[in-house]
């Protein structure tokens, strides 16, 4: 492909772009209703010899790719969690593709990590923290709550991975989270070879959050058979329901116990914007470190999780490497970014998170977050004005987890299987896309509100839907 | 921003791009030379309350941006790799973007899914591996070594994940590689638990690659102190010099003493697309993992790392979480991609792979490859015979390592400082840009060719470059 070719499709595909979001979309089912394989069998099984395919293959977009695709960013996707991916993001991301630049070290482009300490220093007055917080753009939630229990690890071990690592025979190390807490927790204890007969994942409240009683309770146990307590995980925004970990009382034993605070708020972080959310995590600041996930409901584009961590040394102390062909002259003087991380090589996200900000503005941000929050109260009251509806869950942000018929005379498991039967109808309908979820042993039905596009008669169609997916209408 | 302004500040961006590769770039120092904060400087320190500043800020990226841009691919880059981006890959990952879909479940975006699955079966047949390899996208290769040490770590111990993990107090694992293993090698086992303690790095031959005799004789030692031998780490093209392990071997001790091979060939996997190379990691049948990068010499934009495994299933046992939130329909019937690498989030990469492969096809980028690999001979010969260069490894890829001034009067710190100073001098210049490096103590100078642009002549004019800064003319 030459200059003129990717001028001629680029331009053909910025306005597919517009032309999808805009019409196309909003017409389409939210959930792609393809069968396993039918998208794969569109695709030769071979790998082309021959090349110039790029423009047949664009044209073919909408025939061979589009038909497989869950629409993320449709006004009626109530599922997972809001990935907006704005214009400007999009935009930002074709400029760092364009550009092809590495940020791994300073030396590789210093822009990279120098627009990235800009970005993320916004981000972080934008969520409140202080100062004292340094930040970073990783991938995902997953991959930074990994490197904070790695970095607990360590820092509870002396930094054993320089001689026998978690080899070493000495007392084992405790992770400490929630029965709420997100999958990857568990995934990354496990990575990070914690093992799972040293998580404790903690029965909650009835408001779904983390019982300080029984996180004390388990410390102590451990520390009385000989277990060495190493880091503490808080939700401020639970998966399932956006339940809220006690932060402050966690950084107290955290600090009683010497333990390391990791929050996760992959969703409500973005909530932080408004100082009348801020409540929801306080303590934060005691915290050795906080993940949220710019790339949900704050509208960057997939992927840009943003890592804080009060201490940069330690983090690069366990992450460095520093073979000669990575040295550089500059090295004492900036940071290089690959020893903030998993990842060598980084590719420069930096501009689409910058793109997005300066496109969005934070007043704008935050009258759109209101919007949301709004939507999601509009919708806990409409629930609990219904005969035969129930919420099951306090609705402190944007997420509304309900539930059909529990007052009725069928037993449990006919009532579980009428609400995923309510979610799987929405769902194949086309006319939204809701996540069916267990609660505690219950199906409920969880409804993820704020998608950018996302309005109240949005919300008040998915509960038309809802309500006559559960033969009321 | 609306569609109309997507659309209108899209065609501008393309425009730039084409004409940054072009027109600019050629004309541009390839290192950049700001001082450490400069671009920095260029930024507000505080985020935008109002909104709208897309455009404004394009606009100012030819005076905020492009000045700390090292520029990756520039005909003169001949630092650390080449990673290409093509066009046709930008506009793949303009797609991706564009849609915004998530690609961790099946039925988050089918197509996700489907479409990877198509895009790593042709990445596998052009390199040369046997339909008994399944392949996924992983972010860089560094990502996939940990995965493949934790694979291994939980194959060796039983799956110890699931009660004690490392802290299981059995004797000490231990993983083995040269001490030309890229640098990800210590820090993934370090991550992974396994402790400096428990990593071999053995001393390589005079062409910089493994002893097979100090690699068994490692692992006897090992087995007799009661040690477990877990993983052993096989490198086709190191990083410092292409030096290539001897796999074939190396899966004999694998096979005998029960370990996990992995292949790391995360620039050279590229030229197995040429069937003349493929002897360079003959055995590569038996071992267990394989990483190399797209996103390097093959030229798919970053970040596109192809990881292949001959047992998904160990793959998914080590990796799977499944909270009933990420339960659907079809997991029984479909590959849940989340399941085969760390993060949960999985941006739809394959796109760029796949209108890359298309735009260039198997054939073009064949002849690509051995232009490369020509340059690179051609390169070599001059060193061989020019007075006062020494060439300092083989070249049986795209990489020549050279010195200068090895035969001379001066002691060995003066022909290091004096070697770095002719990387550095070349590097200042703008003319071209390249990795200064030590080698066994000797400071070298390594240049590594196959940026797309990249012709006979460019090598040329480095060569006349480097002489120039050694002070010849």
């Amino acid at each position: 492909m030459d200059a003129n070719e990717f001028r001629r499709l680029g331009h053909a595909l910025v306005d597919w772009i517009a032309e999808y979001r805009e019409r196309k979309m909003p017409a389409l089912p939210v959930m792609s209703q393809v069968k396993p394989g039918e998208i794969r069998a569109r695709f030769p099984a071979e790998p082309p010899a021959r090349g110039g395919g790029a423009a047949a293959a664009l044209a073919a977009v909408d025939r061979d790719v589009l038909p497989g695709v869950t629409h993320w960013n449709h006004p009626s996707f109530f599922a997972y969690f809001p990935s907006n991916t704005s214009y400007a993001s999009i935009l930002g991301d074709l400029l760092s593709s364009g550009l092809g630049a590495q940020g791994m070290s300073w030396a590789t482009s210093p822009a990279a990590t120098e627009i990235e300490e800009v970005v993320m220093g916004w981000l972080r007055q934008m969520i409140g923290l202080s100062p004292a917080w340094s930040g970073v753009v990783q991938d995902t939630a997953s991959t930074a709550t990994l490197t904070a229990l790695v970095c607990a690890r360590e820092r509870k071990s002396g930094f054993a991975q320089s001689h026998a690592g978690l080899q070493c025979r000495e007392a084992p190390l405790v992770v400490y989270a929630s029965d709420q807490a997100h999958s990857s927790i568990e995934k990354d204890a496990c990575l990070a070879g914690f093992g799972k007969d040293h998580l404790r994942l903690l029965a909650t409240d009835d408001a779904h959050a983390l019982r300080l009683d029984l996180l004390e309770e388990a410390i102590r146990r451990d520390l009385a058979a000989g277990l060495r307590p190493c880091a503490l995980v808080a939700a401020t925004g639970t998966t399932a329901t956006t339940a809220l970990d006690p932060v402050a009382g966690m950084a107290d034993l955290a600090g009683r116990y010497g333990l390391w605070l990791h929050v996760d708020a992959a969703l409500a972080g973005t909530a932080m914007v408004l100082p009348e959310c801020r409540w929801m995590w306080e303590g934060v600041e005691r915290a050795d470190s906080v993940v949220f996930n710019p790339h949900k409901w704050m509208g960057i584009g997939f992927d840009f999780s943003a890592y804080f961590v009060r201490d940069p040394q330690h983090l690069v102390r366990v992450m460095s490497t520093n073979p000669s062909y990575l040295r550089t002259a500059h090295d004492a003087e900036v940071r290089n970014l690959r020893d903030w991380g998993i990842p060598l090589g980084r590719r420069f996200r930096a501009l689409k998170g910058w793109l997005h900000l300066v496109d969005e503005g934070v007043e704008a941000m935050q009258a759109r977050i209101r919007r949301d929050l709004d939507n999601a109260r509009w919708l806990a009251e409409q629930v609990d004005a219904a005969p035969g509806w129930e919420r099951v869950a306090p609705v402190p942000l944007q997420l509304v987890c309900l539930r059909h018929g529990q007052a009725g005379a069928r037993d449990e498991a006919a009532v579980n299987a009428h609400n995923l039967e309510i979610a799987n109808r929405v769902n194949r309908s086309g006319r939204a896309y809701v996540t069916p979820s267990l609660l505690k042993g219950k199906q409920m039905i969880r409804i993820s509100i704020g998608a950018e596009p996302t309005e109240r008669r949005h919300v008040e169609a998915l509960w038309a839907a809802l309500r006559e997916a559960a033969g009321e209408d």
